[in-house]
């Protein structure tokens, strides 16, 4: 019970630091992240490929409103897991972050500067009083002259970078199940499938086509791509058939 | 009693993030929805319908200024349930984002878009200090070159696209009920009776026309029209007549 | 008590969401509008009757200087009833606001314009920290274009039209006997012996014509006229003549 | 002891309602009105009479620096009860605005405008945070075109307009029996008498000229004239001489 | 212990009333002003004596220092009393509103003037959020065209002119001996006999030259002239030789 | 447990002093730092030595993204321990200040200028109000005109200039190997070599070049230069065949 | 424990009065300085003498950055006890200070103005909103005109000039020592004796040239001079042959 109201001291206000120096507010959005569908990311020597569980809570809302996976700009795209809202803001912030650069200077944007652009823009939110934290994690994938990147982004403003990686609801057992079976030298059908069996693995269930959004960043002309539901399903039932053990 | 005292810690001064990752002072404010008047938004092939409960505490008021249904611009109007003067509020802005799309670029705005620049005024107010969340929930319908659009935001700043939705009081027996309704290729007329329907739903009342507003946003010229009170007492007699399992 | 200590921890500091979606300091402030004397509108098809209680505490204290009833332009009326000096702020609001549109556009202020200006104030007084939001209820009286029009605004912000409305102490009686004795051809005079039975129905006294106010905003040259105090006086004497049952 | 607890919760910070709709900074500061000495103010057709009692703690204070009425214009003036740093501010305020008055337009600041333009100043601090009320009453005295005018400004920012009025310590005994005593004919001396008596009423006392402070605003010439100390004191014999019942 | 833990609540944020019209902030910064010793003013017909006590903490330090009387203008002098680098503010405050007035109207600014200048810098602090009130008191003595002025401001930014004042520790004696000892007709040096004789009061000790300073303020060429020690320490000698009854 | 709640009392809202004249925030921070891995720096007569331990949590996360060590300038480097986030903030503001330099004076900025005007950056965070202070610390080697410097600094804006220093976890036994074994005439592969021993002392295990991020910034035209892991893979061996006592 | 809890409930927010006239949160930013070690001031004829003594926490830190001496023009020093990182801040202000006068007028600033500036600064953060006091005393030692000064700030921002003066640890037992020793008529390489003895005063031990740092600010051409490392031993080993008595 003191722990619970030593817990309530830090909370308020501003974001500062407990006597044992940590930040309980950044703690408490990293526990929103987890409260978000997951999200996963894989990176192959011919792009990244974004995945993600999106939760769709009736029959009648549109599918594609359920917003997980965005295209930051041509050879950028972005997974997020937590609040949808604060999510949605990043996403802008890198949008506009990328056009100012296609604008200032004429060519495409750095993944890792990008990434950091927002990273410094969350931390911001950490240390300046009067704003809470961004309750979300991202993925930021893309490609910088033919090479692809991942990176990660959490609450308290740090970047990582991911050879895959996973975000969101049931993230350990996720990223246990990357780590278990990546591989550096899959192609892109073969990452995706990594990442649809990833996102299926916590109830290991079959993989439903309809329940998971993916998009691929390669580093041929055709940069972020949303992969369609035909595609997903030939992919998922081709999954399905060879079993889990494939 | 903990859990009272627990989240009385979480809603004061700015919104910030309890230990388990929730924005409480944004969960209160749902409430502040469901405290309100249904309204319910179905879209058809043609266009958009919007239909709300309006509660008239005196037979003095005016039922024409109970207000929840607004037009933002020729071709959306917007459906609110919650605090009224928040909703107002917002469908402002909605009108001023419209009107400016208007002067800049000589062009109706995109419903996506005029949707966005709501949830992102919404988002602001969840996340910075020094003020409240609104306390409303939006149905913004309309059309985009011809295909009708049917978007909800909620509290948090998020936005949803559905096929047909209901937000306020009593929405998840609405909501069932046109989950159980609804079909894609209804035309506006069954679109409305469906609405209809789904509003009286909760009571199993009757529906009466006096009690309620609708109004249609459609791919022809017409646009926003707000569906006078003698069409709306014939459809309601058509339904009456028709029963419930018409 | 602890339906008292909850509540004591929303009204604090800036106006924010309770648990189950309420406003405290907004229901707060419609206590003090119920602490305010009682004003009375009354809309004819010839102009708008408004009427108020005064409460003069003293027989030295000029009953003029107990303000209940305001001219806010030539064509429109404010009755108020609850924080006075509040009140005041909103009448010279709608002063300015009126003489702007009079300044800039050479014609006189939609009734409703004017109330919605009106009431966008007190919104952003509900909503924004550092302020506690205003302690009155406004009736706003005018005529447009030969149509009488009578709203009432309430401290959330909100707006409502009405063909006959009450506001402050005793606000649900007094309505109780407008509901039950307004018919909508009423001529002015009749409007005005109906304003004044209506104030004093709460304990059922026979009226007095000092102890209240009546203008009259009316569709021909007039516009707003304070009923003179010899008027009234006569006007009492035949209510007082012809009895309740008149 | 809830009370007292209950009060606590509503004085912090800012100027809030309470639960019953109550502005507890504002009463308090009503309190703070209660704890100076009264001030009078008695209009008769010629002119407004100001009377003061003057506490001076010591015998080697200087009594004119135990300031209660203020001239602040030619024809205005002003007595103040409370806070004494609080009135100098409004009294300067009044000043300020006489003076533009004269600056802008070249003629005399109406009563009522310059009394409205101080209870307008006290509101403000009444709703907006990070600030508290004036703890300071104040009775505005003065002749607009030959016409006496007596306001008095309270702590929520109301003013009144009064034929005789008292504020400060036992300002109801006082008030009593200006009620009791108070002619609308009396000439300016007898204003002074009535004053004087209004005063001492409290403790019954025989008036002492030398603890009072009297000015008179007249329509003529003179405009605001303090009552010199000889003068005081051959009324005060005559006062004396006469008896209660003169 | 309830009055303490009500006082409690009064005095945090900001400067508000209690419930009784008090303001404790301005009555704390009153208990700052008695820990602080003391200094005196006494006015004579030719000019105003100050004089201080002065605390010297060790031998080695600089008894100019410990500045507790402080030339503001060549006409105008003040003591203090209470926290050290609050006055220091305040008396520089004097300084720059002398020096304009000398530079914009080239002439010596008048010493109530400026006692009011301070003053309302004071009341500021005590109404307006975010600081403290001064936790000091001065005594401002001055010459305006050949007559002497003696002021004291007191932390709730209140002013009074007095014939001869005290403020800091042990006031209450300090006044009551000038209150029996002092005359109108007093000459200088007789009242500078009178401030080190009621300074030396409260513990009926000999006056000791070295722990006072004393300033006078005269209506003739010298203006502001602080009285070198071997002059006191001559004048320490006669009322040491006078001893009490002289 | 008073100790407990009197901490709590100290570390909301702002920094500030504690009773016993502590910094609780900043002594917060500080444990902060000790959370993150430790860093080491070695001066050398030809560089500084910056070597950091790597924690990576998955196989699948890019070593070099766990950046510890950073390039700040041509002749700087930065190591930091504690909160990621914010020494990337600080990384950035000594990148700004080097550029800055360079841009407006032609020339290198001076380490201790640049390590000044980051303490400076901290102190702020630490004095006024609505921020928190920076959980890091920071070691900052470089080399001016030829002379190595190597700075740490702390979370209350202190720097110190070392010879051979640690920070971050573990910090005390490091620093006590580093005070046993250092030598002022170490070249830089030894300084290399001490780096790492050091790093590796608290649990005696054997070094791992994988776990260890190195750089130098040597005296000669290199300047700073990420030592790289073939290079690191070579001196570990020999360290492990060397055994400790080498 | 009342005592305790009284305590806290001033030492929130800002920096206010305790109900006995007491700002706490100076009273601990003096707590802070006692935890600093001591420094020493002495003021002889020809200059003045700063010393301190330095605790260098590991053998392999610099001395040089445990800085407790700073000059701040060529004509004056500072020496600090306390809160380091705010030392610096003031010593900041200080250089900018005197180069602003060098650059404005062409001359030496005033040590005593300099010292004003500095207090000036101190106070304002103990009387303003949103931040703490400075956590540090300094000595202000300089020559003006040939006249050596010497001047103590203090954390509530009050000055004090001095023949001789101590701050920080132990600064009872220092100061005592000075008081007994210190003969005004010493010459600067006796001033520095008695400012080493009296810092080795505490423990009674011998004084060790390596842990003292030693400046002088004399009237001649030399001004501000850091007393060389080989200067100090020999004065020392002096100072141990002649014993505690010479």
């Amino acid at each position: 019970m003191q722990g619970q109201s030593q817990q309530q001291a830090y909370d308020r206000g501003i974001t500062i630091f407990s006597p044992d120096g940590r930040l309980y507010q950044v703690e408490y959005a990293r526990e929103a992240v987890k409260r978000g569908t997951a999200s996963v990311g894989v990176r192959t020597p011919d792009g990244v490929v974004l995945a993600a569980n999106r939760q769709v809570s009736s029959p009648l809302m549109e599918r594609s409103s359920v917003e997980k996976l965005h295209k930051a700009d041509d050879h950028v795209g972005v997974a997020s897991a937590g609040h949808v809202a604060d999510a949605r803001q990043l996403v802008d912030l890198a949008r506009r972050r990328a056009q100012g650069e296609q604008l200032r200077y004429g060519q495409q944007i750095d993944v890792e500067t990008l990434t950091r652009s927002i990273t410094d823009h969350i931390q911001e939110y950490t240390q300046t009083g009067g704003a809470r934290p961004f309750g979300v994690a991202l993925l930021v994938g893309g490609v910088d002259d033919g090479e692809p990147r991942l990176f990660e982004t959490d609450p308290s403003g740090t970047d990582y970078e991911w050879q895959a990686a996973a975000i969101g609801s049931n993230r350990d057992a996720i990223q246990g199940y990357l780590e278990a079976e990546y591989r550096a030298d899959l192609d892109v059908d073969a990452g995706i499938e990594l990442a649809l069996r990833a996102l299926s693995e916590p109830e290991d269930e079959t993989v439903e086509a309809e329940s998971v959004d993916v998009a691929t960043i390669t580093n041929d002309d055709q940069g972020y791509r949303s992969v369609p539901a035909e595609d997903l399903e030939s992919i998922v039932a081709e999954i399905d058939a060879g079993g889990d053990d494939d």
